[in-house]
């Protein structure tokens, strides 16, 4: 269950508007890496989590912050477009400066949302479920998480160089810092887990079973060699259990592969080539 | 530039048909850490590599030898679906075996791809552009890999433990060896980049532009203080930089977020109980 | 800013796993009027709200009360699918039962979910962004609130029907009612605004810039004149404005379209019948 | 059983190209709100109209009109992207206000659609099937259509604010009246319908299944009281069946929620912290 | 404009219900070659049609047929779901028949759609804008069309065979049987403008500016040389214009490419290596 | 299995940075009739074929060499993106060239890809699985790969319209001639079919079984018989089986659909006229 609170986490405030930021500042609400995203990620992860009381724990406290995130966001969206030029269509032919904002602006930011914030992408593509992922793998997930924190963090850190407003700046500053203890948070995370399980997700797979005369081999499918100088392929692996191995002309061990004809009755093309063997 | 050979790199022969594991299958095929995912993650970081050209030939080795992992798999799944029974509507209501196969097999095999693995995931959605990222920042992006690798590898080693076919069994224990390799192998090019840049992304940022005062703490959203006993509640931060601390009360520091009336020519719901100021 | 509390808002047990209802279930979770839909559709409404701080508390108070109704969800999905038979592909065949379930299962929530729930609807599509609306016009949105709340119970109601599980049908009537409440508060919210606004939205638009002669009429388009019958094809308008009118034989006011050649360089199609004139 | 008419039910005529106003406009067309959406509504759920012709008469009225909204659109559209600058880039660079028109097209007009519309919305989202929605229960469904004129009123009004152009301002004028008597059509189907069936849908669940106790209350999860004085709080319900009622503070009924872990075959984290009880 | 008669333009009445084939037949409806999308293609098509009356009142003819053959289609599965077992939940478990009917039907066409059509395919995907295509090239157009009647008649004639119900089966031959003339009439439109412009679409742009030189190869990247004894490797080519040439060993004619670094202040990781020359 | 070449096939290198031709050049990256669709679709098409290995060759000798433009394409946006101006928000209201070029960029070429390309079209649209087809039937399939290398074809021709860039036009001019070859290829490989199959796809499918009486007409069900006069509406029909037809005024064959009332436990509104009869 959840409380809401009225005062914003932090303040979102812009020393002015500005369209053209607010349209770029939609990737941070409803990007792949948004706080949208880390937002149902982190909720989903914890309304997961079977046993592991104190992972669960972590995962609410963090995904209830993102919740004010998104709403610190749509605050900050709001005013950027305070007294956005949506209707002097015909000076803006004569001031191009109005003109490049009202070509530069989110259409919907005015049509469909009358100048609130929309649950998008800075190109206006919708968010979507299928960014983010509960595995039930506490370790997959976690590493799901560290992703999406350093990616998001170079997004606000990429969305600060872009505005000189102080106000607009301030809000980075402090979502860049929460996003720097979320990277060192979930790295922590990591760190603990993989003392316990090892490097490998999962850990519990029996390695007998998978073909371990392939699990430690780079592959060399692009020519040149200059990937074999890497940590990656000689020496001990950082799981601690192979070496690694470099594979300077990789060769295929599958046969052809030559399918069986169709049946009739889904009327694909006959093989008119005597081709088919099994 | 690319070059095709014939034979697969692994061999893809199932014991026999098996119509509701070619949908599950397809996971590994169109999912969101499907093999279309790697592959197109892989190239288009390494396409976007600026300089760098050991981890730029890294990237292209590993996407290279993905596509034919999106080819063994395609044959898999096309080999599965010999002989589904698609059209024998009515000797399926006598026969519950057959009813359950052909109530839960994926329609468009039969209907949309004559019996051919589809560009989309178990459920039947289409793989998306939006499942992948390429950020020009290598630290981000080879933690979004070995994300990838390990979610991949648990929906591979689910998919095992689900099919008793051998020939199944042996194709999926080659690409659980794979997913190892490329976890031991991401793992190694992180540490090699942590050792250079440190542990947050993107490293180039002045920490003094973020907000440091909230950069090492937890606040305690979620009622319950399970997750203070974690290591990143507390003792120094693996950035090194910091002391992790523990916010058991955390309050809001920004005001009620009060926004302005939008222009009249928006036709918004005009404010009627004067709370506007700024 | 929001806080967890770890209690239900309400309970979410049920009394036996039963893994093809909870794909089900997820209708009401990421669906196109799931529960995902109403959260992140009052938040952002309230987030817009510019003036107008009791609607704007109203559409906080239940925006926040859905992230809760999500949690109840997705944690009677978990409990669903707790004992899903995942990997006994071989006595399948011969319990029709057993097979029945795991043929009918949503098989991401096994491969990619861990048992878990998804942000997805009850055939394995995302949640999208593009499902909700806030257009800063409150009359119009609190109609979508209106609309949500009436297909969402409709939906509860008929998941109720397809049950016998007494701890998820339990739930569900709570939901129902819930669901009621904000239909009845929602109707009301509409009554308070259309008394000072009007039945039209946006009702701040002069309604002589509007082509009122066709403001009233009912255009009979499709043969038959059963429509005429109904209160809005004759009478005085709702509106209070104007007198509905039926129109029993619709002609064109328009001209024929006729467009003008592209210009040479797109390398459209040229007219060869020298039909443009303008 | 469909025919068309060459000529436009209303003229779309503009006096000048415009190809950043044709952008806009395709909200009306390939939005959630657009033509494309209201007119595929009401023909799924005049097709699915079960018995009740004047319903399903009236549907397919309206339902058919809009097909010629969408032809009036598109074919403004078209008119709208004659003569657009495609190919002048270099001019461009010296002529800001060609700069800005060519910058802020939509590029798939020209590089796609020759000049023609598109199928999408005012930012490029293609139109979607779930932005509809037929669900068998007339008054969930008219709820839908009186929501969508209203959204789509809003929209049009919007436009018609951008525009100087006298052909256009028109046009719209046209639609925006047929909004208007489309609000006014659904609310007049909608009183008919609630005279029979009450408030809530749906009318034919027994009230006594769903949990009463909670059917009238508003929870007030967010902090502060100001929705505590709407008519929603106080008083008799609309539905004339109970008595609203504002809980000031609401507490959690259900318990804190404790997951059973995995099945082993899963390979989810196993329980660390044996919390699991049941 | 667009007029409705009452009367289906072919029958779509179904010998008695089957709820699994009534999920499989969306695939004409909402799927990528469903009805939906030829519906929608040609409309936009002629709409866009700039000059050239004969072939926009062709489009507009069959755009205009296809509305109502989505209408023919949403009836039938309307008919298809009648009866639908949707709430016997228990009696399931004991009948496997039902079992597998229940397990197997789309569950939104009971608890979204109340028994009626979803505007998606066969899987649930929504239908999508973007299957369509309206490029003002004539030529090219007609060959999207050419391509979706012959996807839509394959996928229509596997849906004939997977039935034993007469009814259906009856609408299906009808279908097949339009698909069938509109293939004919694709091809023969096709002619027409082949025989005018040419076989390569765009027809205008000057040959010379293409790099002539590698217009009529056939590059052999995939090992083995098959496809060396196809028409399409040797001799005059279709166009009129060139030699079809086979090359056995493509080699590359551009240089191995070396990105620039990126500003700084986009944060991404800068070359280590020294490798940037331009 | 899958080999990478570091060169280039093709050059591709601008003579200078253009930031908004590199958005709309992506739409032959991610569009629908880009090259990740061609690729993808050849790709699938080859793993699918059974039998025929002379198709199955053709299949992947194109699909590989596909890949490649991929990378060509993905090479050249990265160049057009060099030194973009991503930081000088406020220079940029005094200059409006730069003011252009900066709201006319595609935001997510900095913010998200760090100046790489994105796997997505000119409006930012994420690639979708469903932009292909792969249906086991090659005349079905060739005719959608021609349709794509036409549209394909002509989007390039547009964009070299669109530029003055010598390196751009260069690369495009390559690209142009490769679609010129595809298309005189699949018009081969369509031809060679066509005279072994005939026209009609399928060509499996007996005739008798479909309604042969409606299998040569064209309606007239747009007003006006300009379309009476061409090929497809009298003499001898293409497929040489039939005779072609036109028919003025078509009359509806099929009943008024009356759909039967839905199970009670649906939901649904009743019927209130009793007119189902069946």
């Amino acid at each position: 269950m959840f409380r809401h609170i009225k005062e914003l986490q932090f303040e979102a405030m812009p020393e002015r508007p500005d369209p053209l930021f607010a349209k770029k500042l939609q990737e941070l609400i409803g990007g792949q890496y948004g706080e949208m995203s880390v937002m149902m990620q982190y909720l989903f992860q914890g309304w997961a989590v079977r046993g592991n009381q104190k992972y669960k724990d972590l995962l609410l406290d963090i995904g209830t912050e993102e919740i004010g995130h998104v709403e610190m966001l749509a605050t900050m969206v709001a005013r950027l477009l305070d007294d956005a030029p949506v209707n002097i269509q015909e000076e803006a032919a004569q001031d191009p400066v109005v003109g490049a904002v009202m070509g530069g602006m989110n259409p919907q930011h005015a049509i469909v949302a009358g100048l609130g914030a929309r649950p998008s992408d800075s190109v206006g593509n919708p968010w979507m479920g299928n960014y983010i992922v509960s595995s039930g793998n506490l370790l997959a997930d976690f590493r799901a998480n560290l992703n999406a924190e350093s990616q998001g963090r170079l997004q606000a850190v990429r969305l600060y160089e872009m505005t000189n407003d102080r106000g607009v700046k301030d809000m980075l500053s402090v979502l860049i810092a929460r996003d720097a203890y979320h990277q060192n948070q979930w790295a922590a995370a990591i760190a603990e887990l993989e003392e316990q399980e090892g490097l490998l997700v999962p850990s519990t797979f029996p390695r007998e079973k998978e073909r371990l005369d392939v699990s430690y081999k780079l592959y060399n499918f692009s020519e040149g060699e200059e990937s074999s100088t890497g940590r990656w392929a000689q020496g001990p692996a950082l799981d601690g259990q192979g070496e690694y191995e470099y594979v300077s002309e990789p060769v295929p061990e599958g046969e052809k592969p030559v399918l069986k004809p169709a049946p009739s009755n889904l009327h694909n093309t006959l093989p008119m080539d005597g081709t088919f063997r099994r």
